[in-house]
């Protein structure tokens, strides 16, 4: 049987299963990863969406991916507090993906960051808004430190004990990239019930976890198989925002989780997706679909369209496990 | 009698009056003197207050005065389009009254502005955002036009046919200063019975609106005193903010009619105030008072206060006629 709950805190019990014939119920932890959409607009910012920037909180770090106009407001209304944004991606120099950075680092100056704040993004990033930050936050109490990112290539840009993230190559009028998180492979779980069958010190289960075999005091080896059950695959989330249509992506985001994926037009405007290098939602749903991806989350929505059940059902058309970005809205990876 | 309604429209009419002693009603059309607080917080944008910005609308000609981020959608939540705005005037070069420049400048051209925009503020203005425009929008389809504003002078720096606006030097912990609008003098009333009892050509009524005599078919002259009814006075409303206390600027706001002056603290962060170079919501009223001003606006609130009644109960106990500022607040002037 299979569960799935929320917990407090940064875990979630994601799954009971039975283990061997006594039926034990053990409880797999899955660690937090979760996506909140704090907005989903294009370049004209509306009453109903804002420029895009999005959180990705991978066990309680928190990252932000592009920083529109209005993001600082965004977060408080998310309950996220500004410092505890550790690292942000930007995918484009347009202004409704970071016109908000300043007001970002200017209030988290006032706020009493110390820790250093790194942003990525393209080779522009960092002429641009470091004069800024100069007049601006002459006094500020702690560091931007500017990572330039290859727009043109996948590759891993950042990574941490638990993390990996990736550039993808996409193509819009001006330098841009999407980013992949990834997960590191997972330990496997250590059987509750050989714990207890073999006496299993608890100094023991990190090596075990590891991969090592047991020996009991009489000698004999219990193999590290009997001990474990494997760990879930990694999981991971793709941010492509913006983009001309561009299958050969799909590589690079094969059997991703969730797919963020620009939806900018329906149909109707397939030749101004072309001519401005956007994606419809059709296309966008066709990347999901050559990627194998678990689900698809459409954004970056024109504010031409009133209703974005349009786009939804020109997506699902393609790939039926598609989702509308809206704002606010919090998905689990 | 006086009664006070609206009309649709940009005139408003404001008066009826009983006229020599035939009791026929005249009306006063009163053209519209409106202002509209789109943010009235300080340095840290809240769930409550927005940065610092307002529309001055003049006759349907529309100012704004300083630019948070966030101030274009505050525009189109108070239903202005951004392309109606045809000045703006920054106080000083603080985030939290310019960080939305950008973004507007950028949607305007997005939604096709051709007319120049013209931006008033202190000297750092054009050499901090013109290389950003000059970045972000190097397509520009309308010229922006900086005007640098000597901030330690009153002077005159912006008049058109009906309105002339003074810059008002205040203190801050940067070049700063207020602004002052005030409409010129306007034309006397001509009496609707004396075009009746005179037989006065319609040609004729801008000459006697001057001040010229009427003389009739016989030669007799009728002076034009017994022509026209005096004009009302001419409007002002004047912006201060940001500034330490500074009794001084009283003179040059003089019987203005509407004063919006920062009350960044109450009485329990005078010291503060004295620091940051703020003002508590009790000077805010101690120079409408000593300035004769009719009415008092306080605003840039700090986030301090959860309850802004506090400010106003401060100033009202120097200034009466005090208001509380907030979102959407519009208020003749």
């Amino acid at each position: 049987m299979t569960r799935i709950f929320r917990a407090n805190g940064c875990l979630k019990i994601l799954k009971i299963l039975d283990f061997f014939d006594n039926s034990i119920p053990y409880y797999i932890y899955m660690e937090k990863f979760q996506v909140t959409v704090l907005g989903c607009g294009s370049a004209l910012p509306t009453m109903r969406h804002n420029g895009s920037a999005h959180i990705v909180n991978i066990r309680e770090k928190y990252f932000l991916v592009d920083c529109a106009e209005g993001t600082q407001l965004a977060l408080r209304r998310n309950h996220v507090h500004l410092n505890r944004m550790q690292t942000v991606f930007i995918t484009h120099m347009h202004g409704d993906h970071c016109f908000g950075l300043m007001g970002l680092i200017s209030t988290q100056n006032l706020l009493g960051r110390t820790a250093p704040l790194h942003i990525y993004g393209p080779a522009d990033l960092e002429p641009v808004f470091q004069p800024q930050i100069d007049y601006f936050c002459p006094n500020l109490d702690f560091e931007v430190v500017f990572h330039t990112v290859d727009t043109k290539a996948f590759a891993p840009i950042y990574e941490d004990h638990s993390l990996t993230v990736f550039s993808i190559p996409l193509q819009h009028r001006i330098r841009c990239c999407g980013y992949l998180f990834r997960e590191k492979p997972l330990l496997p779980h250590i059987r509750r019930e050989a714990i207890e069958r073999y006496d299993i010190p608890v100094w023991q289960i990190n090596n075990i976890k590891a991969g090592q075999d047991f020996t009991l005091p009489d000698g004999s080896i219990i193999p590290n198989e009997a001990l474990v059950t494997p760990a879930e695959a990694p999981r991971s989330f793709a941010y492509c925002s913006d983009t001309i249509y561009k299958p050969d992506i799909a590589d690079y985001l094969e059997g991703v989780d969730l797919l963020y994926h620009e939806a900018t037009y329906a149909d109707d405007n397939l030749q101004r997706a072309e001519k401005y290098h956007h994606t419809t939602a059709r296309q966008a749903a066709q990347i999901a679909l050559a990627a194998h991806a678990k689900r698809l989350l459409i954004g970056h929505f024109s504010q031409r369209y009133e209703d974005e059940n349009l786009l939804l059902r020109e997506a699902q058309e393609v790939f039926p496990n598609t989702l509308l970005a809206d704002e606010g809205l919090t998905l689990d990876v």
